[in-house]
């Protein structure tokens, strides 16, 4: 056995106060490895099943990795995971930024949170000590002055602060987790369970540099990583435009999604586009920590209604789509201000501009009327509307404020009157801006990711689809055939298994997809390299592979045991219907070819076709044998 | 896409005399590589299910791979597949040598031989090109005459020779196929497949070297692998003793196969082993192509009744226990001779001691009489009955020569009176020198192998159950605990899987299981840059753990479509009893929980655990959804 790797978790009750740290040992960290995999590990081992993703039962975990904050571009990112409050489902959403990083130098990997504080904290992690402190002066505060209030008290401006906002506070069931007010732990609601336990910030600051196990090798891997970066057509693209580069592009093959899903063109899409936002309110490139990528914008509108402060970053693609061409607003100020907004209050971007397109189009259909919408004319276009919902959402004011925080999938329920129809969501969460209609691999990660529609927990397929680099970029893997973006059947259930390894693994490991995935810059067989120069372990390709499917597993087994199953593997009704407009006007997806390919999926997986149970084999191949007692009886 | 690898496939009819030469592309290359790996491509494509092995219908290839014959240790080793005569089932055997190397050098990765010759013949391919001649001077000969005879013909005393000697041309169900008179294919009976060909020789010659995609870089890990070989322990052991270093441990442990399985301590273990053989018969050490290690033997019995030639080679370990303690013969001359006959007639040195030994055991039950046995005394412990009794088996002769020339299976159906319970096979092939009973590992691997009981189609689990340096050497696959050789259950099925995908690999890749199994010097994440300097491919441990995976798939289909299943899938009875004697005595296989443990095998592939029938899903995933339309009725 190499050199063990010796991360140490912390552990907070905060229904007690005690604190304590544990090294579970490198067996432990080195098939599990941090981030989703880490998490989903101690979920399984730590709570029960079926209880209130709101009360104190839940655990909370924030999550680095053993190879979060190397000195290389990309490995950085850092997980929340916990019981969704969204979905009910396994909850877990990932951030950039450089709480991730700043977590490790203060000397943990993971903390673990359970219970409930009687009043409201935060944690202050520094340097190997962890203290509860008491968040009352900043209970209720935006993101940005609770911010410097706890840098203030702890007396490092430095220290990273990663919190769940007004929002959290108020337990909107897709509240995210802000780092440095622009970094998103996005999706599944982790900021409301934030809120659940009294919980506003962790804070996080550390002196010490990571010991790398070989630093000639790491250096040598990020020379190489910048080096490609700096070549890498894609790269540049994502420097230049950030990921609103991708409007155009969508737009003209007609999967940028509109109008809540009826549509794939957005006339407005020149006015949102990234080319767009640097001619007019760019501020800043900006990045992650040690990247060389720099894709993150920070954005500036000096006057007006709605007016921003670049502090709180811009709006990234899906914020671009859920606020601009999902509403059918085209006013690039007005998407910044949402954004701005979701930002100060630790709202996911994606689940409110699908929430507020449910409230439209029931407004549209005459399902809610101005009576509902506070007297708000809440068409589709109505820029005022939006910005208006966001605020009434995060303080869950006005009744559709408090209805729409409650997600697409609870809110269409209390409607009623056919709302359901209008609720874009699978397992109660919203569907990202990518339409399944035009690329059929997207579909199959929007059904099958265990968080509910997700957009990072399962890999999109379009850039793979094609002959050109990023084939090559996935031989390595033995993907060596194009498949085209709208094929069904075996040959693209095979190529979403694969890469759905690296996707679930790329959050086990602390890896952006963008500079792991629709960028790519060093080589699939690189990856090993850098996790023996910071770990000392001679992994492999394959055991990193291996620890994507785990952790897939392993979230498989955790939705099973709350009662999910085949039924929920599915996409909404609307995404099986034909597009009305945009190249792809007229093409839905076929149903009975879409549910082949999910039972091919799950035979693929090693799971019962029935409703998608790992087998005893299958558990005992990915060393999970220790999960059979939960699912046994379902088989 | 990476550069294509530009191999070529010769072609050969020989009902016709037609011959053609065929480039099956990148793709199928990449995806099926070599070896077992294109052998069972090419046989799940164009052999006819239920066809007679020993017909025309048969299909014989000779497969080296896409990395054959490269200058580095240990990646030398050529294939021959077919339908086998003695399992009805999945057909193919690996040897080291020349032979493999000097095929590529002549400008071919592999011959696939349909048809059957109207006149004996042999295959000359030299340089690109081939032509059928006749062998109807050389038929009846000795390999060592034949192998003369052929190099004068074609006017090249470096000629390498592969034939499958007088056994073969009489369809000796065990015929092997030897090459350079010493290294053989041993196992399934491909040498009677070329026999009922009427093919008694495939002789190459090419003055070609190998063009590599990266010289460079395979220098470099050339000289790794030299360096290794030169001062790991493992490897100085294979130099100094050979295979045969594993009787005397072997024996220790209790598991050295004697007396046809009854126990597994024999009391004349120091008389035939590596150490007595060095200290005796030894007359050179000697290796295969480029091989660093040379594990090979060249023995000599000057005189007396077991007088040996050493240019027949010498005794593995595998031959001092199938001729030696699982007869009870001690005296390491008259093995010497019975390899040395074995190599001369083309006989499985493994199945030839199994056959007698049923034999032997059948005699002294009284169930065979000297009227049955040409009146020899065949008491185990008896060298002179071993050695006559090779010539009648290779010559069909006297009754019990053809009797057991059927292989043990056949032959205790025809003796009846409950013979079977003394013939040691699985899927009709004989058991090779390796105990179940002290490693259940082996067990899963002699049940499990699509060509019958067998030691290299799947691992040996012994050197990778204890900590120390082989635990290192696989944890690149994430096996990082160890696993006692005994232990039964979830930990050692994973266990298995893993090895066995690379076990599988080796024989499509062409890589000895002496550099990269139990001796094992270059690291697991070498192989990839391996396969890159041949053939300009990135690949990777998934990659090629996938090969592995596809291959024992393959196989799998293949023997499905001929009937088998998981009845098949066994030890013989005395496996599951108690061994008699030695270290293990009283100990036997948990029947249940090996049953058990199958089950868990077939979950892990994919397969049916009903009768381990691959999902559609799993083949979807492995690239082989092709094979579908043969297994879907066994669903």
């Amino acid at each position: 056995m190499p050199k063990a790797y010796n991360g140490k978790i912390l552990r907070v009750d905060l229904t007690t106060g005690h604190i304590q740290v544990e090294e579970p040992g490198e067996i432990v960290y080195r098939t599990y490895f941090g981030g989703g995999g880490l998490a989903s590990y101690y979920l399984l081992k730590e709570l029960k099943p079926g209880v209130d993703p709101l009360g104190p039962e839940n655990i909370l975990i924030f999550a680095s990795t053993a190879c979060t904050g190397i000195p290389i571009s990309g490995w950085v990112r850092f997980t929340v995971a916990a019981k969704s409050p969204l979905t009910g489902a396994y909850g877990e959403a990932e951030a950039g930024g450089f709480f991730g990083p700043e977590l490790k130098f203060a000397g943990f990997d993971a903390v673990i949170i359970k219970g409930q504080s009687p009043k409201p904290c935060y944690l202050w992690v520094h340097d190997g000590q962890a203290e509860i402190r008491s968040a009352e002066a900043i209970w209720g505060l935006e993101t940005g002055p609770a911010q410097e209030r706890i840098r203030e008290e702890v007396g490092d401006p430095r220290a990273r602060v990663a919190q769940c906002g007004p929002a959290g506070e108020k337990m909107v069931r897709y509240a995210c987790v802000v780092n440095e007010l622009k970094h998103a732990n996005g999706r599944t609601g982790m900021g409301a369970v934030m809120g659940s336990k009294n919980l506003r910030a962790v804070a996080a600051r550390g002196t010490q540099r990571l010991e790398m196990h070989d630093p000639e090798k790491m250096k040598e891997l990020g020379k190489l990583q910048s080096e490609l970066i700096a070549s890498w057509g894609p790269s540049k693209v994502m420097r230049n435009l950030g990921t609103p580069n991708l409007i155009m592009p969508l737009n003209t093959a007609g999967i940028l999604p509109t109008k809540n899903f009826h549509t794939g063109a957005f006339e407005g899409a020149e006015n949102i586009c990234g080319e767009k936002m640097r001619e007019t309110i760019l501020k800043a490139e900006e990045g992650c920590y040690a990247c060389a990528v720099r894709c993150k914008r920070a954005v500036e509108v000096p006057t007006g209604p709605y007016a921003t402060s670049p502090e709180y970053g811009g709006p990234e693609y899906e914020t671009l789509g859920s606020l601009g061409s999902f509403l059918c607003i085209g006013d690039l100020a007005a998407i910044a201000k949402g954004n701005e907004l979701c930002n100060r209050y630790g709202l996911d971007t994606i689940s409110v501009g699908v929430a507020i397109a449910l409230a439209m189009e029931c407004y549209e259909n005459g399902v809610l009327t101005k009576a509902d919408t506070g007297g708000l004319d809440f068409r589709f276009g109505n820029a005022d509307a939006m910005i208006q919902a966001i605020h009434w959402i995060a303080r869950r004011e006005k009744g559709l404020g408090d209805l729409l925080a409650e997600g697409v999938k609870r809110a269409a329920q209390k409607i009623g009157k056919g709302a359901e129809k209008f609720a874009m969501e699978i397992k109660g969460q919203e569907l990202p801006m990518h339409d399944p209609r035009g690329k059929t691999g997207q579909g199959l990660s929007f059904a099958l990711s265990p968080t509910g529609a997700d957009h990072v927990e399962a890999p999109h397929d379009t850039p793979f689809a094609q002959p050109g680099p990023m084939l090559g970029k996935i031989a390595p893997l033995g993907l060596l055939e194009p498949v085209p973006a709208r094929e069904n059947g075996p040959r693209k259930v095979r190529n979403f298994v694969y890469l759905q390894y690296l996707w679930s693994m790329f959050n086990s490991v602390g890896i952006c997809n963008f500079t792991a995935g629709p960028v790519w810059s060093l080589p699939l067989n690189k990856w090993p390299e850098v996790v023996y120069a910071a770990t000392g372990w001679e992994t492999s390709l394959f055991e990193l592979c291996k620890l994507g499917e785990r952790t897939v597993t392993m979230a498989r087994v955790f939705n099973l045991r709350e009662g999910f199953g085949r039924k929920d593997d599915t996409l909404p009704d609307r995404i099986y219907e034909a597009l009305e407009g945009g190249a792809l006007a007229g093409k839905g997806i076929d149903r009975k070819e879409f549910d082949e390919m999910l039972t091919l999926y799950y035979e693929a997986m090693g799971w019962d076709p029935k409703d998608g149970v790992p087998t005893r084999g299958k558990l005992a191949e990915l060393n999970l044998y220790w999960l059979d007692e939960y699912v046994k009886g379902k088989r």
